[in-house]
C-alpha cells in the first residue's frame, strides 16, 4: 500500500502554468564575464552610432561606431541594420523611433520599418570546457556561461543600465512597388527626454525580389505548436493558442517556409525538446481489435499553417521514431499505451498499416494527399527499408521526407523531398541533379553540429546568412532546420537547454525574432537573387557569380574563416553583377 | 538524442504472453524445510486414510490417518473431506474416485461431489525473520519461505514423488432435494494399477440450508478480471476471457457472493496488486474542455457478473484512489494522462461533478442506480467529508461502500454499506442495531493483518471458517476481503507477494479452489444456520447458541487461541441444537 509512481503527472488546468510562464522572467541574467569597467571611465555622455549586424556587441564594452550608414535592397527585400546605444547613465524609460524614408517624394513609410531592442541572452559553446563536444551535459559545471545579443524584442520602451550598450535593429521591408533610388531617414532614439538622432541611407534597385510565397528556396525549419501553448499557458488547440501562434508562423512564411510539421505519432524523436511533440492524430484500439483514428488536431493545424500562408508540403513525422515506440489509446484498458515495434516485425505492420490506409484516404478527402510527406529522421537503411515496404503497401503514391546523415543515394532516390547534413559527403552532382530533375527537392541542414557555420546564440551572426549562399553554391534546394521554436525552459533570458549548444532549439522568441533568424533570412534572399542572376546572366558576369560562390562550396568550414568576411565580400559582388 | 523513458511499455499483442503464463509451472517448488527422512523407513507401501480439514499435511511428513469419517450436513450444503494418500515410492499416475453415496434407494450422485489434488505452494509468514512486520519486504532474504498445502487442484491424474504425502480434498455439494439419512460411499484411489479405498459416511440432517443466492451473509470478495485475462494471456474483454472467468465468478456467486467489484478509475489502489486494476469507465477531455464517458467495458462486466449469479450490488472503485491521481484520454495530446487531484480542490470537483453527473444518468438509464455503491477503502475523514459533497452534488441518492480502518461512526453513517477492520475498536451494538435497521450493510474486514484470523496460506485453515463465525457472533452483515483472485507472479506454485503476506492477494487458483476458500464458505454457511436457528430457537437453546457465539467475538485472537477447536465446539453445539 506504500510504493506508487504516476506515469504521466501534469496538473489538469493548462491554465495553471499560465501565470508561471507568462511572467516568463525578462530581467536580463548578470554577464557571467564582465567587461571590465575602465572601457567607460571616459565616457560622459549617452551616444548612439550604427554597428555592424555582424557583431554581437558586448553588454559592457564600448564599440566604435559610425555616423552613416547606406543599406542596399531589391524592391521586395528585407533590409537589417544594427545601431548601439552606448549610455554611461542609467536610463529609465529608452525608446526609438524611425522616420520615413523618403527619396523626394518617394516614400518608404515608416510602418514598413520594424524595430528592435536587441536582449541580452545567456549562451554556451559547441565545446566544453574541457575541450570536448558533450552533448547532453550542457546546463552543467562541464561548459562556460557567456552574454550575448541575440533577442530581438519589439522595440516599445525599456530600462537602461549604466555603462552598458543597448543595440538596437532594424529591419526594413522594402515594399515590391517601391520606386528604385536613394531614400534617406532618421533613426531618433529617447532617453529619458534627452534625444539622440541617427540618419541613414537606403539605396534601393530597380530589381525585384518576388514574394516569399513565390521564392524558390525550400526552407522547413520545424515548428512546434506545444511550445507556444506551454509558453503562454494557454490550452492546446484554443482560439488563444492559434491566436499566439499567428504572429510567429507568419513570420515564417515570410522568411519563405514551405513545410509545415506535424507529429502524427507522439514524441517522434525521443521528447528531445523542452517541449514534447504530441501526436496530432488519434489512435484507439477499440474493444474488437479494430482501429479507429482521430484527425482533428491535424486537420485544425494543416488548416492554420495553410492560412497562414505556408502551403506547399505536409511533414508528417513520422513511422521510424528514434525510440521505435508508437502511442495508442487502448479501449481494453481505457488508457493510453506506448509499444515499442520493430520495424522489421509483424506488429509494425500490423499497427501501421491500418493508420497509413486510413490516413492516405482521409488526406485524400481532404485535398492534402500530393503535399503530404511521411517524414524520416536519420534512420538507418534497415530501418527505411522496412517502413518504405509497410508504407507504400498502405498507398504506392505516398511521398517520403527524410533527413540523411550518411551518403546512400539509394536510400535517398525514393525520398521526394532529401535532407543531407552538412559536412557530409557531399552528393554527387549528377545524383542531385537527376533527383531535382524527377521534381524532387534536395536540402542541407545543420543542427547540433557542425560547430560552423551554425545557427546557435554563440554562432557569429553572418553564418546564418552563409546557409542560404551554400545552399546556392552547392545547388540546393534549400536549407532544413529542426527546430524554429521549440523553447527552452527560461526563454526570454537564457538561450541554454541541457541536452544541445545554446540557441539550437529555436530561431524566434516569443513576441520577436533573433538576430540569427533574420540574417537567416537575408541568405535566403541572396539565394533567391542568385537565382533570378544565374537566369539573366551570360558570359563573364555568370563566371564571376559562380566563382564567387565557390568560396561557400566547403562542406566543411575551417576555423580561419570568417563567415562575415565571406558573406560581405559576395554581397558586393552581387551588386556589381545586378 | 539520447536519454528517453517509455511511460508504458507494453506488448502490443496481449497474445504475446499468452504462451508465457499458460505454462506457469506446475511443478511444485522444492520444500525450503525437508522433512527428516527418516520418518519413512518403516512405510513399505502405499496407504490411504482421513486426516482433518484444519491440517496441511507437510508433505513429507507420515500423518496418523484414520479409516473412516463421519460427515454431517444440512440438505442444501456443502461440506469438505481431505484424505491423504502416502506413498514410500514414485507414482507415475494417480487418479481417485468418489462412488454415489447412497441410503438404501437414496442417493446422492458422484458428480456433486469434486475432487481435488491438494497441491503444495511456496509460503512465508506474518513477521519477518527479524520478528518484525515488514509488509513490502516479503520476496525478500527478510523472510523465511515455507511449503504448504493450499492449491486444490480439480483431480485428473498426476505423479507423485516417492516419500510424499498427497492430500486429497472432495467437496460434498448435497442437492437441496436429497432425503434426509445417512449415506455412505468410498473413495477410490488408483496408483499405476493399484488401488485403495476409503469409506465415508455423510449424514444429512433434514434442514435446508437456502441457495447461496439467498444467504444473507454479505460475502464482498473483490474479484480481478484484470489478472485472468493476465494470467491466461487473452485480450481483455474478449470471448475467450468472459469464458475464463465464467467458472471463476460462478462458483464466487455458489460461495453466496453479493458485490461486483469494479474499476472506475485506474489503478484504485496504487497499483497494489501483480496485475493492477485498469478503469472500466474511459474519460475523454474534448478539445473543446468538454467531457465524454465510455462505459463499454463497464457494462459487459457488470452484465457478465450478473449472469454468473451475482446481482445485488455493484461497488465502484473509486472517487478516493489512495494516490489522489486521475486518469482521462486527453483529445489535445492524443494520449492518456492522470492528474493528482486534492479532494479538496475546485480542479477535483471540476473532473468528478461531470463524470459523477454522467455515470448516475448512465446507471439509471441501465437500472443499477440502485444497485450501485461508490466505494471508498481506507480514506480519512476529510477526504471522505470532500469527496461526499461531489458526489450528493451529482446525486443526492448516490449510494456508499467504505472501508474503515478507524471509529468514525458520523462517516460509517453516511455508508449504506461500511466494512470494518478486524481488530479495530467494534462499532458500539446501538450504532450497529441503527445502521442495519436502516437497512444497511456492516461488514469486516481482514486483509494483511490481522496476523490471526486471516486466511493467508500460511494460516490455520480453521481461521477462514473462524470468519462467518465471528461475524455471526457480533451482528455483522458479513465479510469483505479485498483479494478474491489478484493472482500473482507465479500463481500455481508460489503464493507468496512482494508486499503482502503469502495468500493475502488471493482466494482461488487458475482453475482452481483452496483449502482457505472451502473454509471460508463452511464458515458462510455456519452464518447462515445461524441466522436460521436464532429465528427459530427460544429460551435455553438460544441462549446456548449465543452463549457459544461469545466464544467468537473477540476482536483480538490470542496467539493460545487454536481456531480448529473454537469452530469444531461450536459445529458441535450446532449440530445438538438444530
Amino acid at each position: 500500500m506504500k510504493a506508487f509512481r504516476i506515469l504521466t503527472l501534469v496538473t489538469l488546468m493548462t491554465n495553471a502554468a499560465a501565470s508561471l510562464h507568462a511572467q516568463n522572467n525578462d530581467v536580463e541574467a548578470n554577464d557571467p564575464h564582465p567587461a571590465s569597467a575602465e572601457v567607460w571611465q571616459n565616457v560622459e555622455k549617452a551616444s548612439l552610432g550604427w554597428g555592424s549586424t555582424d557583431v554581437r556587441y558586448g553588454k559592457g564594452d564600448v564599440p566604435r561606431l559610425e555616423n552613416n550608414i547606406m543599406l542596399n535592397a531589391w524592391r521586395g527585400e528585407r533590409v537589417s541594420a544594427q545601431a548601439v546605444l552606448v549610455t554611461p547613465k542609467n536610463i529609465d524609460r529608452l525608446t526609438i523611433e524611425m522616420s520615413d524614408l523618403k527619396n523626394g517624394s518617394n516614400v518608404i513609410p515608416s510602418k514598413d520599418i520594424r524595430k528592435y531592442f536587441v536582449r541580452y541572452v545567456l549562451t554556451d559553446s559547441y565545446l566544453a570546457k574541457n575541450g570536448e563536444s558533450q552533448h547532453g551535459a550542457h546546463l552543467t559545471e562541464a561548459f562556460d556561461s557567456f552574454l550575448v545579443a541575440d533577442r530581438l524584442q519589439p522595440a516599445g520602451e525599456m530600462r537602461v543600465e549604466a555603462r552598458t550598450v543597448r543595440p538596437l535593429w532594424i529591419d526594413i521591408r522594402v515594399p515590391q512597388d517601391a520606386a528604385p533610388g536613394r531614400y534617406k531617414g532618421m533613426m531618433t532614439v529617447r532617453t529619458d527626454g534627452e534625444e539622440l538622432a541617427l540618419p541613414l541611407t537606403l539605396v534601393v534597385s530597380n530589381r525585384t525580389l518576388p514574394l516569399p510565397s513565390q521564392w524558390k528556396f525550400h526552407l522547413d525549419l520545424w515548428q512546434n505548436p506545444y511550445s507556444v501553448a506551454d509558453f503562454y499557458g494557454v490550452p492546446l488547440w484554443s482560439k488563444e493558442h492559434f491566436d499566439l501562434m499567428r504572429p510567429i508562423m507568419t513570420e515564417l512564411a515570410n522568411a519563405g517556409q514551405k513545410v509545415i510539421t506535424c507529429s502524427v505519432i507522439r514524441h517522434p524523436w525521443n521528447s528531445q525538446t523542452h517541449v514534447p511533440f504530441e501526436s496530432m492524430i488519434g489512435k484507439t484500439r477499440r474493444l474488437d481489435g479494430s482501429w479507429s483514428y482521430d484527425y482533428k488536431v491535424f486537420d485544425k493545424w494543416v488548416g492554420f499553417m495553410m492560412d497562414c500562408g505556408i502551403t506547399e508540403q505536409i511533414d508528417c513525422y513520422t513511422i521510424l521514431p528514434w525510440h521505435s515506440t508508437f502511442e495508442y489509446f487502448d479501449e481494453q484498458t481505457n488508457f493510453s499505451r506506448e509499444v515499442r515495434l520493430d520495424p522489421q516485425s509483424a506488429e509494425y505492420e500490423e499497427y501501421l498499416l491500418p493508420f497509413l490506409s486510413d490516413f492516405a484516404r482521409h488526406l485524400k478527402q481532404k485535398g492534402w494527399f500530393g503535399k503530404t510527406c511521411i517524414a524520416m529522421d536519420e534512420r538507418p537503411k534497415a530501418q527505411l527499408e522496412a517502413a518504405y515496404k509497410v508504407l507504400y503497401k498502405a498507398d504506392k503514391d505516398y511521398r517520403v521526407e527524410g533527413a540523411v546523415n550518411y551518403f546512400a543515394p539509394e536510400m535517398a532516390e525514393r525520398m521526394y523531398d532529401v535532407s543531407f547534413e552538412y559536412a557530409h559527403p557531399a552528393l554527387e552532382k549528377d545524383l542531385l541533379d537527376s533527383h531535382l530533375g524527377r521534381g524532387g527537392k534536395v536540402t542541407f541542414y545543420t543542427c547540433c553540429g557542425p560547430v560552423r557555420p551554425n545557427t546557435f546564440t554563440f554562432s557569429p551572426p553572418a553564418e546564418s546568412a552563409y546557409l542560404g549562399w551554400h545552399a546556392a553554391a552547392m545547388g540546393y534546394s534549400g536549407y532544413l532546420r529542426w527546430a524554429y521554436n521549440s523553447w527552452v525552459a527560461n526563454q526570454l533570458t537564457d538561450s541554454r537547454f541541457r541536452t544541445w549548444p545554446a540557441g539550437d532549439c529555436f530561431l524566434v522568441y516569443p513576441g520577436g525574432s533573433s538576430i540569427r533568424m533574420e540574417r537567416l533570412v537575408e541568405g535566403i534572399q541572396a539565394y533567391e537573387k542568385i537565382q533570378i542572376l544565374r537566369s539573366e546572366l551570360k558570359g563573364k558576369k555568370l563566371e564571376a557569380l559562380e566563382n564567387e560562390l565557390k568560396r561557400f562550396a566547403p562542406v566543411n568550414m575551417e576555423e580561419s574563416v570568417n563567415a562575415a568576411d565571406e558573406v560581405n565580400h559576395a554581397r558586393q559582388v552581387l551588386l556589381r553583377l545586378e
